[in-house]
């Protein structure tokens, strides 16, 4: 080939030295410019993806980073949760946050990482229902206080009254992705154990749907089992007590269900697994394959049961596949997700929402791609503070978080919007929310709530779980038309017996008239027909 | 403190062993399982994030980002871009895709990375107008294939004619995010220089707004000096010649402006500069510093302008931030961002978009968060294919790439309705796109698009950006005003001609009894009226 260049091989070469001189770039040039880009870095430039959009959002974001991993940790370790959280205000757009649980408190060595590292964590690489599942949600916020105001994160933590409390001073290393520890000492600490983190940021503190104040109360609503105190910058404390001392029911870990699986994630299982022939290898890395279900498998897939995983070629995977999917599997199991329960979640609502009728439902457990999940809903009709005539209030939660952005592109309001609401006797302008002194809760519990972002703000739009949503709002709704329907039942029949309790003297009147009756008869008449009329009333 | 144990903590310590008996998670059981995520398996378990929510998507998403990565390695080259897309359907919804360029190529060494490794490239750590811009896309789109499949992805790339062409077989270590070969060997190619990259995957093939169909085509508007042959599923090649031959303007790097650092991102620069004091520090880490605006940016903060940078601690930050805000900086340099250019974007509309008027503009660079912009807007109006009761159709681009999806929340779109079209003639329904046979295009380029996500479907709503796509709108608008009011005011002066012709015989029958005139007269009158109408009608 060499000896032989094309007249067109010649000109590109020409052309390329050419380019060279020129400072133009080449494939050289540019690999030399090539290289890692640390997971700190990417989010810090793309923050807006992780909630830190502006400083409004950013002050409820770190707020509900904390507050998740509280909560997370006090149920992990069977405590009923008492949270402190505290906005400060410092001027000029910066706040102090800080948020305190009685927690289990995490070990000294963790801290660093925990609280200094992004995509961190226990809980990404099993499949339970938590509140944080990515790693990232707390460093994040740490990172981004560290970004605007250039000051650490301040941790204290002790995890047994009998052993000292740590301090740290924390920041994320954004270049390598690693803590770096400005400070480190043990302190005297009132609590026995817990966990207290402080951040300083820029932010904006507000009032209103958006804001540290709603998301509290909302908190409230999905969790009656904790206590929280809400200190507002105006130095004002707002204590909500438990309205239940019922701690929300303990799920656990669950092994991926073989009909969620992909070909690829099925592959490096096969790859990794110790298990030392196929049928073990299915036994042991899924849930719901017993050794029969196994043997099924594989002979659906026209594989030995005995193969070793690490022999398995990419066509047989492919067979193994193909062999799952013929196979009738039982539903992944249920007990790894918690709802709050009709009970629990009607408390929540009666504490923080007055209003003149609640109903709550649990659907039964569903699944999509492979993942249990639950939904309830609730509604919250009448009382005071809502209004007569503006839409619905739509109040998302996922694992018992409130979502408090994104609400158009949630799963959760496009199934309120597609349920037809007029059925249960509401107006509801085409496409839009029913309209009336109505707030609709909307709760999805699972082992993996697919977001549609890593701020975690709006829950995507599975067809399994916009079915069993719906399913929830129907049930509410023919509820809800009941109670309407009994109390326009009620209102109409009022309206008769007043109508006729008016003419009942004309009644007597007439009777004695018609039949010639003594005064007395007629006023004896009209008595117990008033009398009938009260028993009907009754 | 051990030897007086209060009460509660006695019984706190009994709680705590109590519970680890119970296998309840304590401190130390969660530290246990706490640890690192790589970033691979992040995205895989999240890969919605980047744009593979489904099949549809993930077949745009992965030709998106791979003609991307061409397209920017063709202009960094000072290459005529020559595209050539694929499409395979393999049945079962598996489809293998292939795009290949004639770029520079890859040099051997950085294949592996560049395909086969997240967050790796160049375009991250600099301010740079490019397509590509996070060192995810193109290793996602491999990964999601590997995933769906089970297959590696295939590349074949050759720096010059007169060096072998490497062809290698890759897939991303989910867990450590590292390349794995398969197999990597020298192969006969007939492309003197260029990549071509291979990937199978699950995807759906559809025509429509959001189809690759319409991304090619969309794709050859912003960018009239490329030629792409795109071979459709059903074999049918579809080839788009060049309508220009001018390569995009050459675009630089910069610096980031002072008025866009945060006091964070400040704090580690000063730490990793080389420069041995303040202003020096300030003139080469930053774009627009002189010597007298770093003196002046020193005296505003009121520190010493030979202060060693390591010796900066985080109250002088502070002030630093202080100074700089104080003092006015000349805008950033606007050579590092290329329009297309109205003509150029003429030419790519009138390829592609059959229309009877169009107008095109460039607004002046402008300036958001330090980072400097420039909107371009156009406007195709009539012609086939363009529906008059319908409401406009919003073509998207951002450096020249279309967007697709996520309209509603795309800052561009956002802007077209806030732009009142009622002014300029059009029809309009309150809070909605102008109704008409019209297409507006909007495109921002800049060193750093602020994308709403990772899969770069929408652009945030700064109002620096929103200000400036209203403004280039409006322009287009008024044009769009003459344009239509001039043939508004023709079709009424051609009505009255019309009118007047037709009465014209009646006019000289008039003329002629009033004045008595010969017949020949009367003929003669009616064709010099006649004349004098056709003259006006030209």
């Amino acid at each position: 080939m060499r000896g032989q260049s094309s007249a067109a091989e010649v000109e590109e070469r020409e052309t390329v030295r050419a380019l060279k001189k020129n400072r133009i770039e080449t494939a050289e040039s540019m690999a030399a410019r090539q290289r890692d880009i640390s997971v700190s870095e990417f989010f810090a430039k793309n923050r807006h993806l992780l909630g830190f959009d502006n400083p409004r959002k950013a002050l409820l974001t770190a707020i509900k980073e904390a507050v998740d991993n509280s909560l997370d940790a006090c149920e992990e370790a069977a405590i009923l949760p008492d949270i402190f959280v505290s906005i400060e205000e410092l001027g000029n757009d910066r706040f102090r946050i800080a948020v305190e649980d009685n927690g289990p408190g995490i070990v000294k060595r963790q801290i660093p990482n925990i609280f200094g590292k992004l995509l961190y964590g226990s809980k990404f690489h099993c499949l339970k229902m938590s509140r944080g599942q990515q790693g990232i949600g707390i460093s994040a916020a740490g990172m981004y206080g560290m970004l605007t105001t250039g000051k650490p994160v301040e941790i204290i933590s002790r995890t047994d009254p009998g052993k000292p409390a740590h301090h740290f001073l924390l920041q994320i290393d954004t270049k390598k992705n690693k803590p770096e520890i400005i400070s480190d000492k043990e302190v005297e600490w009132e609590v026995p154990h817990g966990t207290r983190v402080a951040i300083e940021l820029e932010g904006k503190h507000t009032r209103g749907r958006q804001s540290v104040d709603e998301y509290v109360r909302q908190t409230v609503i999905a969790n009656p089992h904790i206590r929280v105190r809400y200190q507002e910058p105006s130095g004002e404390l707002i204590t909500y007590e438990r309205s239940s001392d019922q701690r929300p029911g303990h799920t656990s870990e669950i092994k991926p269900h073989p009909h969620g699986v992909e070909l690829g994630v099925l592959q490096t299982m096969l790859r990794d697994t110790k298990a030392r022939n196929l049928a073990g290898f299915l036994q042991s890395e899924f849930s719901r394959v017993t050794q029969r279900v196994a043997e099924e498998i594989c002979a659906n897939a026209a594989i030995a049961p005995s193969l070793s995983p690490s022999r398995i070629r990419h066509q047989e995977v492919e067979k193994l596949m193909q062999g799952i999917a013929k196979t009738k599997i039982m539903n992944p199991p249920t007990n790894c997700v918690a709802p709050i329960g009709e009970e629990q979640l009607q408390r929540g609502l009666e504490s923080t929402i007055p209003a003149a009728f609640y109903t709550c439902t649990t659907r039964p457990p569903a699944v999509y791609r492979g993942n249990p999940f639950i939904i309830e809903a609730a509604l919250a009709y009448g009382g005071e503070g809502q209004e007569a005539d503006e839409p619905a209030r739509v109040l998302r939660f996922a694992n018992r978080v409130p979502l408090l952005y994104q609400q158009g592109g949630c799963c959760a309001y496009q199934s309120v919007v597609q349920t037809n609401w007029r059925q249960y006797g509401l107006n509801q302008p085409r496409g839009t929310l029913p309209v009336g002194p109505l707030t609709i809760i909307v709760h999805m519990a699972s082992v993996w709530v697919p977001f549609t972002s890593e701020s975690k703000e709006a829950i995507a739009g599975y067809p399994e779980i916009e079915e069993q949503i719906v399913l929830a709002l129907q049930e509410c709704g023919r509820r809800l038309k009941l109670f309407l329907s009994k109390r326009r039942r009620e209102a109409e029949a009022q309206r008769k017996l007043d109508y006729l309790e008016m003419y009942l003297p004309h009644i007597g009147i007439g009777l004695r008239e018609l039949l010639n009756l003594p005064e007395k008869e007629e006023k004896q008449l009209t008595d117990t027909l008033k009398e009938l009329l009260e028993r009907h009333r009754g």
